[in-house]
C-alpha cells in the first residue's frame, strides 16, 4: 500500500476589469487547483468572472472568493480603516455576488481567501478579522478559510468554528520564526524557478523550507500560492506543478478531501 | 364562506447610499408587503442594505432584488446600451449578492424587480428583457418576476418559463389601451391620496381603473407600487393602504400565496 | 479711528450625489463665507458641484477645494495608506477639476481645505502631508492651504511656501494643550448653540477659548468651521454669525484679504 | 519656394487604469504628434494620467482631452441617455482634472476629442453635441474640438463659435458619401499596414481615400487616428508616420500651427 502526499496550488485569477485584462487564467487553470477568483471590488467584473468561472469548471478547478477592500483603483492594496459592520457586509456581498456567478453555471465555491490590503491586516488585527470571520459564518459555515500560514487569524478562524487552511508562498523567504521576509528587505522575493520549485518539494515532503537565516523553518500549510500575471510567474508556478507531480505529489484541492 | 381579496403591495427600499440616505424605510416597512432592496449598482451599499433587510424580517415583508444598470452617479436612470452577456452577468451578481446578505440573517429573496430605465427598457426591448429573463433562469428560476403589467415582458418571462407578477402604479394614469401616461404629459402623475386610493380600490374590485381618456380600462395585475421617497409619498402610500384594508382587502406579498 | 474685527466662517458645502442630497447648501450660504465644495472623490459630482458653485457666486461666498480620499462609500472618512504619488495626483486631479467648474461660471477657487481621514492624517503625517503640500506647490502655489490650528502641516506648509489659515472648529471641545478632545471622549462635541456662539466671540476677541481642563488655551485661526447637516447644526451655525456680528465682528473671508 | 504639407496624427493614450495597463504609450508617443488623453472618466487614473503626460512633454506631443461618458467598467463604450447639464458639467469636469495634472507639469491641453459613444453619438446627436460645445465654450474656447470628418458636429461647433479639426481614421474604409462603412460590416476595419499607409498618403496628397464602393471620395481632415492598443495597431501606426514622412509630409499637431 502507497500513501499519495497531495498539495493544493492556489493563485489569483478573474483579476480583469471590463476592458482591462490581467493575468492569463486559461493558463493558469492548467497549473493550479483552486482558484481565488475576485469578486468586484479590488477587481473584477461580473461577465469576466463568470468567464473565469466557467474556465475553472471546464478545467475542474475548485474556487474559492477572492474578497477585498473596495478599492479598485488601488486594487485594494491600501489598507483602509473600514467599520466592522461595513466590513462583515462587504464581505457577505462579494461572496454572495460570486456564489450567484457560480451558481449559474452550475458550480460552486469552496473556500474564501482575502486579498491584498485586507489578507495582510487580518493576518494580525483582530477586530478586521473577526468581521471577516462572522461573514463566513453568516452567509456560509462551510466556506474554508485560507489564511497566511503561522497568523492569529488561523487561531482565531478556528475558535469561531471554522475550517481553515494555511499557506505558504511560493516564490517568497521566511525567517526562521516562520513569518515571510518583508518586501521592502533583500532576498524577500525569489526568483529562481529551479530554487522555488525545490523549496516547494521540499515544504510538502519535509514540512518546511530553508529560513532566509540558513535554519529549516517548519512551515504548516495545506496550500501554496503561486502567480500568473507575469511570463516569469507563470513559468514558475508551471515548474512548482512539474516538480511536485515528477516526485509523486498530486496537486488537488484541499475542498476536495475536506468536503468527503 | 367568505373569500378574502387580496393584493401586494411593493416600493424601492434600500436605497441609500454609504453616507447617503434616501427614502424612510423604517415607515414603508409598516405599509408594504414587498420590499425591492437595492443591490449596489444604482444604488444600496452592502451595510445600508443590510439593515433594510434586517427591518423587513423584522416586519415580515417579502425580499426582492431591484436591480439596476451600473450607474451610481445616475441612480440607474439613464438608458445604457449594454451588452447581452455583460446585463445578465450584472443581475446575476446582484441577485446573489442580495441573497448572500439575506442569507446572512435567515431570511431570503423571492422575487425580482428591475429597477429605472433598466425596467423601462426590458418591457419592451427584447434583447435586453432576455438578458434580464436569463439572468434569473441560470441563478434561481423559482424567482418571480415583477414587471409592468400590459408589457411584452410579462409574456417573454412566461415564455421562459419564470412566475411573473404584473404591477400597477398608484400614482400614475394610464390611457384606454392600459399603457401608462408618459410624464411628459399633463395628468400623468397623480398627486391626490385620496383619488389613488379610490383608484387602487377600484383596481382591487374591479380589475381596472378609470383612463386619462375616461373609459375604465382593465389593468392585470397581482402588486400595486407605491412610493415613500417624500414625506407626500408616504402619506399616499399609507391612505393606500388604509383605504383598501378598510374595505376588507388583505395587503399580503404574492410571494407568500404563490411559494405555498 | 476704530479697527474692525474680521473672522472667516467656512463650511463643507457640495456634498451631494448625483440623486442623493446632503445637506442645505442655499442656507448655509448665508451663513458662510468660505465654501468648501467637494470634488468627486468623497462626494460632490459635476452638475451638482456646479450648482453649489453658481450659489456660491450669488452669495458671494469664497470658494476652497474640499478634496478627499477616493473613497465615495466611506465618505471621505476612513484612513487609507495611499502612496505618495497617488495622493499627490488625486489632489491635483480634483483641484483641476473644480478649477474647471468655477471657471466656466467665471469665478474661482482660493483655497483648499482637505476632507476627512486626509484632513486628520495630514494633521501630522508627515509623508501624506507633503503629498498634498507638493499638489497644491504644483498646480497653483497661490492657493491657501486651510489647516487644524496647532497641528504640524501648518509648519510643514509655511516651510513649502504656502499661505495657510489655522481654522477652529466652533462645536468642539479643546484641551489645555490646543489640541482637539477626541470625539471618543465625553464633552468632546458642544452641542448649545448660545454656549457655542459665546465660546466663538471669545475665540475672537481673545484669540481662544476655555479649555476642557478649565484653563484658557490660546487658539490661533483665522477661520471658524461650522456644520450644516442637520436642523440643529444650522441653527448653531446661524447663532455664531449673528453672535459674532451683533458684537461688531465681520464676517469675511481671509482669502479675500489676503488677496489683496 | 517648397511648400512643405503637413498632417497631424493623433491617438488615445493615457487609457490604464490604477494596476491595469493599456496601449502602449511610450512607443505611440514616438508616432504621434497629439496625444488624447483620458481623463478618469470612461479610463485614466491620475497618477497614471500624470506619467503620460509627463512622457507626452517629453516627447513634444500637443495633448487634447479625451473626454468620455461617466462608465468605467464599460469604458465609456455603451451609449447613454445623460441629461444635458449633466453631460456638460461631466465634460467640464473633465477638461478641468487634465488642465490641473498638465499645469502642474508645466504644460498644457489645447484640444478635445470626445471618446467612444459619446464621440460617436454627438456626431449626429444635436443635444449631447451642444452639451459638449456648451462645457468647451464655457471653460475655455480657445480649445480645438476634434470630430468625424463629415459630421453634424462639425458644423454645430463651428457655429457655436469653436475651432474645429475633423479626423480620418486610417484603419477604416469609407462609403462614396464620405461616411465610414459600419463595423458591422465586411471590410470595414482594414488590416494592412501598407495598404493603410498608402491610402493615408493619398488623403494627404489628394484630399480623399477610395470608397469601399470603388470611387474616390473626399475627406476633409485635419488629422488622422491611429491606434497602439496591440502590436499590430503599432506597427501600422508607425507605418503610415514613415510612408508620410519618406513622402515629405511633415507630421505636426494642429494645434501648434492654429496657435501661432
Amino acid at each position: 500500500m502507497t500513501i499519495t502526499k497531495c498539495i493544493d496550488l492556489n493563485s489569483d485569477l478573474g483579476e480583469s476589469f471590463g476592458q482591462w485584462q490581467m493575468g492569463n487564467d486559461e493558463a493558469m487553470l492548467k497549473v493550479v487547483s483552486s482558484a481565488n477568483v475576485a469578486c468586484g471590488f479590488h477587481a473584477g467584473s461580473p461577465a469576466g468572472i463568470l468567464k473565469t468561472l466557467k474556465a475553472a469548471k471546464a478545467n475542474n478547478v475548485e474556487v474559492g472568493a477572492h474578497v477585498g477592500y473596495p478599492d479598485l483603483v488601488g486594487f485594494g492594496r491600501r489598507n483602509m480603516d473600514i467599520a466592522t459592520d461595513e466590513l462583515t457586509a462587504d464581505v457577505i456581498y462579494q461572496i454572495g455576488a460570486l456564489k450567484g456567478l457560480a451558481t449559474s453555471i452550475g458550480t460552486k465555491i469552496s473556500y474564501v481567501k482575502p486579498h491584498g490590503a485586507l489578507y495582510n491586516t487580518i493576518a494580525h488585527d483582530k477586530r478586521q478579522a473577526m468581521a471577516v470571520i462572522d461573514a463566513l459564518c453568516a452567509v456560509d459555515s462551510t466556506l474554508i478559510l485560507v489564511a497566511l500560514a503561522g497568523s492569529r487569524l488561523i487561531h482565531w478562524a478556528k475558535e469561531s468554528g471554522l475550517s481553515v487552511v494555511a499557506e505558504a508562498f511560493a516564490d517568497r523567504a521566511y525567517h526562521a520564526d516562520g513569518t515571510l521576509v518583508s518586501r521592502k528587505e533583500a532576498g524577500a522575493v525569489l526568483h529562481d524557478p529551479d530554487l522555488v520549485a525545490d523549496r516547494m518539494l521540499q515544504l510538502v515532503n519535509d514540512g518546511g523550507v530553508m529560513s532566509i537565516e540558513g535554519q529549516f523553518v517548519r512551515i504548516e500549510s495545506g496550500s501554496i500560492c503561486v502567480h500568473g500575471d507575469s511570463t516569469g510567474a507563470l513559468a514558475m508556478a508551471q515548474k512548482v506543478r512539474q516538480k511536485l507531480q515528477q516526485n509523486g505529489i498530486n496537486i488537488a484541492s484541499f475542498a476536495k478531501s475536506n468536503n468527503k
